[in-house]
């Protein structure tokens, strides 16, 4: 009888939270948001002529997905334009420009879902794909599965064709002198993850019919262990999308991004304890990570277009482009 | 001003319903819940036979988990003993009796995870590790990451002089036929999941320090696609442990279990909405796994010995024993 009474009056809280919380700024009818990782570090440290580079390399991102949901075309699509133009770009951490794994190769992990029908792809540690999007996104649409990996993986690419190349595709000359950095620093320290370490991109968009879909592409950790598997290609972790509460793409140290399930965790909290996505996402990367010592940040959207991307490491790369405003590119603090 | 009036009304709310959900029976020191796969069918298509041995089974573990417990060991070194027993018996789909691919080679998943720290470990397509639970582990505790998988995982595995066996090791007479006729099903039909399509094996335990952990193995689904990585060893969908809420093991269509984050979501429900154990897995499982059609069950224990165990097929493997009460062994609905 108690439990009954303590349910009906829950139940009315939350009609009445929910009802309040539809009240709102005017929403955007579709929207883009991107990030570019968060382990770049300071205005000094990343330089004029890289931050310009990177700038330029998240406005044509921005421009390539703005243009699918300017012209009617569904939030899945734009997540995965905006994510090949940051794939082939050598400036970021995913596809091109990769960073170097402790063998001196490259894994690749990516992931994809679609908030409308929680459908979702993901590949881990793929090294002959130039675009591991377009092979998560073949798992989630011409697969049974949710993820692949490895060999596994590849020979699915194959079969269907995608693009393959040599595994030297993804090398650049910068991504190297990391490497042997990391493992120097390895050598002297033991193992440690400085802010150069981790760089990720992702995007989640919102399209005219009011989809949300969210995807991550990246490159891993320099000098990760052969094999491992960061949070970007894990479903809940690096990548959630559900019309019904958020869709979220995240970049940094991922082990405590799987631990504490940061892309789902926000949506949750959102679904769950009715916060706004701003407040879903500032519990979780600005206090629970920060707690724990797990640098990182994401970028989130709801269904109403409403927008949050903290981040709790020098900078991160980041983009945004509604039908009501931007667009706009950010990297530090202060901007 | 509205919002604030708002935040409070609502966090008066959740202590109360905090303050009332905290009543409950006499709570066992220690617990030990486990699983042995939600896919093994109806009484007649089990046949007496298997019945008795996988009761069998799950009665080898139990005891062997529950002595680790009660003599004052973690709930992880209990979660371990207990999986390993089952990994080793050939009549559960893990380790040894493992399920066949499509590609007639067996790909083997783990996880594992400390509800009091939140470190996990977790291995994805291995094929030559006799017990991949102790891999799971290694990869918590001996090193930086939280998963690995394929060359790498067992490249990692071999450093540490875990136990390797031949791929045929895991072979056995009735998941070769299983495959046959899976392959056979498949050619006749397309791709279809039948009840006996997955297995897989879990534990949850509550120590006498009141620390939770959790783990899970599996040979995955018959006939699944070479490089398919199903929810056991994704941290979150097939396993969670937080002494904040509870432990968890999924056993089912594992894709279903990564679209839905079906460990974390239970104990999210549990900690943001406040529901109990059983109201928690009730809602993920009979209800929002049932509405999309992902066939399965958990296992599931919060921090004071509460359990739930429901499941959405015809039968689940499961048993239970705490300070308090047991041993139990089940398999079919009306036990």
């Amino acid at each position: 009888m108690a439990s009954t009474i303590r349910c009906i009056a829950s139940m009315l809280l939350l009609l009445l939270l929910f009802s309040c919380a539809t009240a709102g700024d005017s929403a955007p009818k579709f929207a883009l948001i991107i990030h570019g990782g968060a382990g770049s570090g300071t205005r000094a440290e990343i330089g004029d002529e890289r931050e310009k580079d990177m700038r330029a390399a998240l406005n044509r991102a921005l421009a390539s997905g703005y243009q699918v949901l300017e012209q009617g075309g569904s939030s899945l699509d734009a997540v995965q334009a905006a994510i090949l133009v940051l794939e082939d770009d050598p400036n970021l951490n995913a596809g091109k420009g990769a960073v170097f794994n402790a063998a001196g190769g490259h894994e690749l992990d990516a992931s994809i879902m679609d908030g409308k029908t929680l459908q979702a792809g993901a590949v881990a540690g793929v090294t002959t794909i130039r675009n591991p999007i377009l092979l998560a996104r073949a798992v989630m649409e011409q697969s049974p599965h949710v993820m692949m990996a490895g060999e596994g993986a590849m020979r699915f690419a194959s079969q269907l064709g995608l693009e393959e190349v040599d595994p030297t595709y993804f090398d650049t000359e910068r991504r190297r002198k990391a490497l042997e950095h990391a493992l120097q620093k390895q050598s002297e320290l033991g193992t440690s993850a400085a802010s150069d370490y981790f760089g990720t991109v992702g995007v989640v968009a919102l399209d005219q019919r009011g989809n949300l879909a969210a995807g991550t592409s990246t490159g891993g950790m320099t000098a990760k262990r052969y094999g491992r598997v960061g949070d970007s290609p894990v479903i809940g972790a690096g990548t959630y999308a559900n019309n019904a509460s958020c869709g979220v793409s995240s970049t940094g140290h991922g082990e405590f991004f799987i631990r504490h399930v940061v892309a789902f965790n926000i949506c949750a909290k959102m679904q769950y304890q009715k916060l706004s996505i701003e407040e879903a996402a500032d519990a979780v990367v600005m206090k629970e990570l920060v707690e724990v010592g797990g640098s990182g940040g994401v970028i989130a959207m709801d269904a109403k277009g409403n927008i949050a991307w903290p981040f709790n490491t020098k900078s991160m790369l980041r983009a945004y482009q509604s039908s009501e405003s931007g667009p706009v590119v950010k990297i530090f603090k202060d901007e």
